[in-house]
């Protein structure tokens, strides 16, 4: 236990509510609160048994500010592992900047942003990544989201660490050991054994650092881009998926000029659609940088929509596909929607024809306009996006600070890989194994500096 | 102890926290939140005692929701009454919601607005009056408006209420008794002596009703209308009491159109400063429609700031005076503003001139461009504010509701007054005290429709 000054925030969201919460924490808090709280039978929260709850006044002053529940915590059975309140006061924004500042004048300090959680992981309560994982589950806003934090929050992903952690110790112990009888130019260990372990560590640290796509879109929605030709219904598309009218609908070719972007929940996923400017050969210069910024989505995209006017026909499908096609990345994943489907009589032949020019993508008919099949092509937005990863035990990364240490700690394993390859000697490899072990060590907290740590907990809210 | 269901609802403000707090109330909840609570030791919260806290999971189908402190209450010792819980969960949107949405499977209902209080109100916790203090008090945004809300929840209009209805009663079983006694026509009670009393409680009422005015600009804000000739410097001068750009600034007489208003708490007292345009006579027709508005605004405001530039001396001041004096109501408070100190070297002269005209209104010299001064016309406006009254014992009636019934017992109990002052008989007499005993029980709810009750909760927020 670190000894700690008394922390103070509000902790429920910001703005007016039946009732709010402030949030103590440090050696002192209850004897703190003691002196402006109290009950009506006059007891004192101090000889109070831990997790009780009390009723009480807070006077400031002498005046009465508010009635109040107070709960008391002893460490180390706390949130933060120490001696800890929590104030429930009238949800006034009122009261509660006056109760704040009153508990400051008393002697408690404003604590940082995510402080509170900061002195649970300096505490022993949780490492680093779970700490992490605690911020994300906060601001998870789809099942998805709220899964993968939860996991990571659950320690699932400190866990499949500390076997790698062990793993490359127990290498590294056996090397070091062979150094100390380096006279004797013995080997402690199997050379083809420790390959066959720093192999699978790669593969593991490879699949690790594979699923950091997939966390980052359940994190921040994955991002759609529909494209094609001027006048087949982009906007038209994108405000059907948003149910609102989020884009200008015209009949004019190029209305769209800006991108826009919105993002919506879909079966428990959080997708970005981003409405871009119709591909064609302009004369508008507006319209023109409209056009580059379609093919620079295109490259972020996860999925893009190809849209197309059933009433045209494939008319010049080809080249918007070829196009298309030409600026996808390897991992992104292409839908051709034919649009109108309310105007045409026959679907089969102009969707055969359009079949011929593709590789296989899937072809989704709809109407945007009268959203017939819409949720068809919402299925199919689903699938692409693989939720069972979610529901195995498999750890998904979400989190860019762990994915760029997992990508040092692979570049670190694969040159002990390379090492052994090369009969490289023992003190060499053991140098690289300490090295992946440290950018390891440094996702859960085990190796950290004041600096990591104030650059993740700056991010969490005030109260946390 | 009416029975009721089990309601529930997300107490904290809207929005994403460290944590938010989830409320049920009504029998059978603790078993409820049985069925989806999981604790580390296995124990069931309704074997706990009451007012203590719980860690544990809950769980959503099997699946991890969120790890929670668990509140447990019993009744009667809780908020509304009854067996009630709190859920203390993390703050993210997502988990408010899927959590709200299981306690609803789980057979809770959402609660309506204000139910809670509504309850307590019905469970004998608190008169009509106290319940309606709960939601000004979480409204309270200032000092004043807090201490007054405040004051109304710990049931200082209620005692006051209280004293006039015992008062009443024992005056209208008298003239019972006497009409019990009629054929032998005897007066038990002394008419002088009734009247009397009847008087006090007129007197009584007059205050509450007069207190009205002030808690309605403390609950609202102080209305002040900054008025005067175009170009003086009136959108300077709102831009300075209210320490932002809000109105636009030009040299250009005429720039205000619209009536601007915005609100500031200043010592301790919110004031609603309101922007309007110069009055002037000419042709725009746009800017006619503002200088009316103008007048329409002195009506409304308590305070009126006729603002002058010092620069023009008292050139056309005794015509500006006369029209804004014109439209005060008896209530409002005049104060001149002489402005743009900055710019001329003598100050008495005009100062003296202006004084020649008015009818002893302060006076107060400023700078609104620099600031100067500002600190004695803000000590000038909280002085209009008798904030004296809130400090004393004084009852102040801030709620509208209550200023009717008020107004009505004053109604009846001058019917009395004339009774006892033209001999009426006993019955007639007694009829008036009944209405006026009616009116003042509206108020603590001693008398109440569902109709009532249903207009003063659905303006609570959910969750109250």
């Amino acid at each position: 236990m670190i000894t700690a000054d008394v922390i103070c925030a509000i902790s429920t969201a910001p703005g007016m509510g039946a009732i709010a919460v402030l949030r103590l924490s440090g050696s002192g808090c209850i004897d703190l609160v003691d002196r402006i709280f109290t009950s009506p039978s006059g007891k004192k929260l101090a000889e109070q048994a831990a997790n009780t709850v009390h009723f009480g006044r807070i006077l400031e002053d002498g005046n009465l500010l508010d009635e109040v529940l107070v709960t008391v915590f002893h460490a180390p059975h706390s949130f933060t592992g120490e001696e800890s309140v929590e104030i429930s006061c009238h949800g006034s924004q009122y009261i509660q900047q006056c109760l704040l500042q009153l508990l400051i004048r008393e002697g408690a300090r404003l604590a940082n942003p995510g402080e509170f959680t900061q002195r649970a992981f300096l505490n022993g309560k949780m490492d680093l990544s779970q700490a992490e994982a605690v911020a994300d589950l906060i601001a998870s806003s789809s099942a998805a989201s709220h899964r993968m934090a939860l996991k990571q929050m659950k320690g699932g992903f400190s866990t499949e660490l500390m076997k790698l952690r062990s793993e490359l110790l127990h290498i590294t112990s056996l090397l070091e050991l062979e150094l100390d009888f380096s006279e004797e130019d013995v080997e402690f260990a199997d050379r083809s054994e420790l390959k066959r372990i720093a192999g699978n560590i790669d593969h593991l640290l490879t699949r690790l650092c594979q699923s950091f796509s997939l966390g980052n879109v359940i994190k921040h929605g994955v991002p759609v881009a529909i494209v094609g030709n001027t006048n087949v219904g982009k906007s038209t598309l994108l405000n059907a998926l948003l149910r609102e009218d989020r884009a200008i609908v015209s009949d004019i070719a190029g209305t769209t000029r800006d991108v826009i972007e919105d993002t919506i929940n879909l079966n428990g996923i959080t997708f970005r659609f981003i409405d871009t400017a119709g591909i064609r050969a302009t004369l508008d210069e507006v319209e023109s940088l409209g056009i580059e910024k379609t093919f620079a989505k295109i490259e972020q995209a996860t999925v893009v929509l190809l849209l197309t006017d059933l009433k045209r026909g494939a008319e010049s499908f080809e080249e918007y596909y070829r196009q298309v096609k030409a600026r996808l990345t390897p991992e992104a994943r292409l839908i051709i929607v034919l649009n109108k489907t309310d105007l045409v009589e026959d679907l089969l032949t102009p969707q055969e024809t359009i079949r011929l020019f593709t590789s296989g993508e899937k072809i989704v008919p709809i109407s945007a306009r009268t959203g017939a099949n819409l949720d068809l092509l919402v299925q199919e937005l689903t699938r692409t996006v693989n939720l069972n990863a979610l529901n195995t035990s498999d750890v998904i990364v979400s989190n860019v600070r762990h994915y760029e240490a997992l990508r040092n700690a692979q570049t670190a394993i694969r040159r002990v890989i390379d090492g052994f390859q090369s009969s490289l000697s023992g003190e060499f490899i053991s140098q690289d194994i300490r090295e992946c072990l440290h950018y390891l060590g440094e996702i859960t907290g085990e190796i950290t500096t004041d600096e990591v740590l104030g650059n993740i907990f700056k991010n969490f809210c005030i109260g946390k």
